[in-house]
C-alpha cells in the first residue's frame, strides 16, 4: 500500500510529519513516498503541479496532503501559482466528493466564537462537490460589445455530476443521524434548480433519510445561529467552500479539522483544512492535530482500516482533553510534542 | 414628494404600515401611495411585479418595501414566483448598491449567537452589488453532448459594474471608519480576478481609505472569528447575498436590520432585510424596528433629511434599549406597541 506524501508550503511538512509518524506507530504496512506540491514545487520545478508529483499522485493508494499557498507567489499569472497544484489534482484524480466533518470536540468548548452552548452542537459533515460548478467550467476575460473589460466564469451542473455527489450526501448521513440538507440558490440560479430536481428524484432511493433544501444565504445564517441543527450538508463547489469554511470555524478550532477528497474508486486525497499559515511556518507551532485526523480518515475511506482509524482518532482527541495543545489552542506544546502524545495514547 | 409603499407578503404589510406612521409622525411633506407586490401581487393580478406596481416604483422618489415570499407559490413557474418581484424592481429601477449595515443595537447584546464580546464589536456595512454577477447573466437548462440534463448560469462582471459599486464602498468607507475590505474569489474566478483588478485601480481615487483584499471562504470565516475587524466590505451580488445574511445573523437579531438599495439617481428601495416569515404573520409578533430602520435609511440617502434620519434611529434604539421588545427580541410587545413607543420618542 503506497501512500503519496505530499507536503507543500508553509505549515504543510511540519504538520504532515507528525500524521505519517502516527500511521508508522500504527505498525501497518505502509509505502510512504514523497513529492513537492504547490510554491515549493514551483521553487524547486518551476511548477506547482510537476508531472512527477502527479505521477506519484496516481500510483498511489491515497495520498496524505498538507497545504498549498505563498503569499510571495502571489503575483504568478494564475497557472503558476501554488493554488492551482489542488485544483489539477482534484481534476485529474476526478476527486468528486469532499467530505468536511466539523465539530467541537472536548474540551475545546471554550475556542468557539459561538457561545459554549451553540458551539457544543456543532457534529455535522458538508459534503461538498469538488469537480463542477463554476470552478470549472470555462473562463476567461473578454472586451465587451462596447470596449471594456469584462470576467467571466461559466457555472453548470449536469445531471450525473448532481446525481453522484447527492449520492455520497445520503449515504453519509444514512451511517449518521440520518438527515440531509441539500443547500442551492434555486430562487435564483438554473444551475441550483437542476441540483434540487435531481436531488429530489435520487431521494427516491433513500426513503430512510430526511431530506430537506435550503437557500445558501438561509444555511449561512442558520451556521450561525443553531448549527446543531445540522446532520449532513450537500452543496456545489462553490457554496462549499465558504459554508464549510464557515461551519469549520464555528466549531472553533480549523486546527482540528480534517478532510477527505474521493473519486468513485476510494482513492482519496487527505488534508487538513487549515492552510499553510506561513506566519507560523518552521516554529514548531502548527497544529498538527488535523492532519493526524485526516490520516484517520485515510485509514476510514481509502484503506479500509477503520479499527485503525477508530484508534488514531481517540489518540488525538484524548491527547487535546488531557491538554495537550498547541498555542492556537491555546496551549503551550510544540508540533512535535503533540505528535509524541498521540503516538503514545496509540 | 412621493414614496412608494409596496408592503408584500407574510409580515410585510404590518411592519411597512409601522414604518409609514414613524415617516408620517415626523410631521413631513410626503405623499404615500401603495401597491401590491409578491405573493399579494401574484394573487390579485396575476404576476409579482405588476404593471401598475412597476409603475409607481418608477415615479416614486423613494420605495419602501416590506418582504416578499410565500411558500405557497414554491411551485409556480420561475418567472411567477415571489421573489422575482425584488429582482425585477432590482433591474428596472438599475438598483445596484445595496448597502447593508450590520451592528449590534444596546441591550441586545445577549441576543447574537456569538460571545457577546465578539458581538458587540460589530460595527459594519456591507456594500453588495445588486444588479450584475451570475444574478442577472444568461442562463437555462440544456442538453450536453451525451444527453444529460445540465443547468448552467454565466457569472460575469465587465470594469464599469465593479468600479462603480468600488466607488460606492470607498465612499462608505470615507464617511466611516475609513477601512473597506473587497471579497472576491480571485484565486479560482476570473470574474473575481478582473474585480479585484478594477477595485485596485479605483483605489487610486481614495489614498485615504485602507484598502484590503479576502477571499470569500476567509470572509466567510471571519465574520464568525472576529466581526469587529471590519469596517466597510464590497463584494458581488452573490457573495454579497450570503455574507450580508450571514453577518446580519452575527449581530444577533435580523429583525433589527435595514437595508437601502440605490441607483445612480439616489432614488432608493428600502427593505428590512427579514424575510416575509410567514409563520408569524398577521399576528402582531412581527419586529417593525427594521423597517422603521429602513425608513431612517430612505431619510439620509434619498430625501436628504439626515438630521430626520438620526431622531428616527435614536427613537428606534431608545425604544429597544428601554425594553420595549418584540418576541424575537425576547420581549411582550407587539408590532403595534413598538411602533407607539418609537413615535412617542420622536
Ligand atoms: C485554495 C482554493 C483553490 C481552495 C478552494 O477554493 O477549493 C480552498 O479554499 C479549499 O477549500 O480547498
Ligand atoms: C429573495 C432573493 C432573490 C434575494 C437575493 O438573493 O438577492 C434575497 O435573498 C436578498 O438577499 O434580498
Amino acid at each position: 500500500t503506497l501512500i503519496a506524501i505530499l507536503p507543500g508550503d508553509g505549515i504543510g511538512p511540519e504538520v504532515t510529519t507528525e500524521a505519517r509518524r502516527a500511521l508508522e506507530a500504527l505498525a501497518y504496512d505502509l509505502t510512504f513516498e514523497e513529492a513537492p506540491v504547490g510554491g515549493a514545487a514551483y521553487r524547486a520545478c518551476g511548477h506547482p503541479l510537476p508531472e512527477q508529483t502527479l505521477d506519484l499522485a496516481r500510483r498511489a493508494d491515497a495520498v496524505l496532503f498538507g497545504a498549498v499557498g505563498d503569499p510571495d507567489l502571489d503575483g504568478l499569472e494564475r497557472a503558476l501559482r501554488p493554488e492551482q497544484a489542488i485544483l489539477g489534482l482534484r481534476r485529474e484524480l476526478a476527486l468528486f466528493a469532499n467530505l468536511r466533518p466539523a465539530r467541537l470536540f472536548p474540551g475545546l468548548e471554550d475556542a468557539s466564537a459561538l457561545r459554549p452552548e451553540v458551539a457544543s452542537a456543532i457534529d455535522l459533515v458538508i459534503v461538498r462537490e469538488l469537480t463542477g460548478d463554476v470552478y470549472f467550467g470555462e473562463k476567461g476575460q473578454r472586451q465587451t460589445a462596447t470596449g471594456s473589460r469584462q470576467g467571466y466564469d461559466i457555472m453548470a451542473y449536469d445531471e450525473h455530476e448532481v446525481a453522484r455527489i447527492a449520492r455520497v450526501g445520503f449515504e453519509t448521513a444514512r451511517k449518521r443521524r440520518g438527515r440531509l440538507c441539500s443547500v442551492d440558490k434555486a430562487n435564483v440560479l438554473e444551475t441550483s434548480q437542476l441540483w434540487r430536481d435531481v436531488v429530489i428524484e435520487v431521494a427516491a432511493d433513500y426513503a430512510d433519510v430526511e431530506l430537506s433544501h435550503m437557500y445558501v444565504d438561509n444555511a449561512a445564517m442558520q451556521l450561525v445561529r443553531n448549527p446543531g441543527q445540522f446532520d449532513v450538508i450537500v452543496t456545489g463547489n462553490l457554496f462549499g467552500d465558504i459554508l464549510s469554511d464557515q461551519a469549520s470555524m464555528c466549531a472553533g478550532s480549523i486546527g482540528m479539522l480534517p478532510s477527505a477528497a474521493l473519486n468513485t474508486d476510494a482513492k482519496g486525497l487527505y488534508e487538513p483544512i487549515h492552510g499553510s499559515a506561513p506566519d507560523i511556518a518552521g516554529k514548531g507551532a502548527a497544529n498538527p492535530c488535523a492532519a493526524m485526523l485526516s490520516a484517520a480518515m485515510m485509514l476510514r475511506h481509502s484503506l479500509a482500516r477503520p479499527e485503525l482509524a477508530d484508534r488514531l482518532e481517540a489518540a488525538v482527541i484524548g491527547a487535546v482533553a488531557d491538554g495537550i495543545r498547541t498555542p492556537d489552542l491555546g496551549g503551550t506544546a510544540t508540533t512535535r510534542q503533540v505528535g509524541d502524545a498521540v503516538i503514545a495514547r496509540l
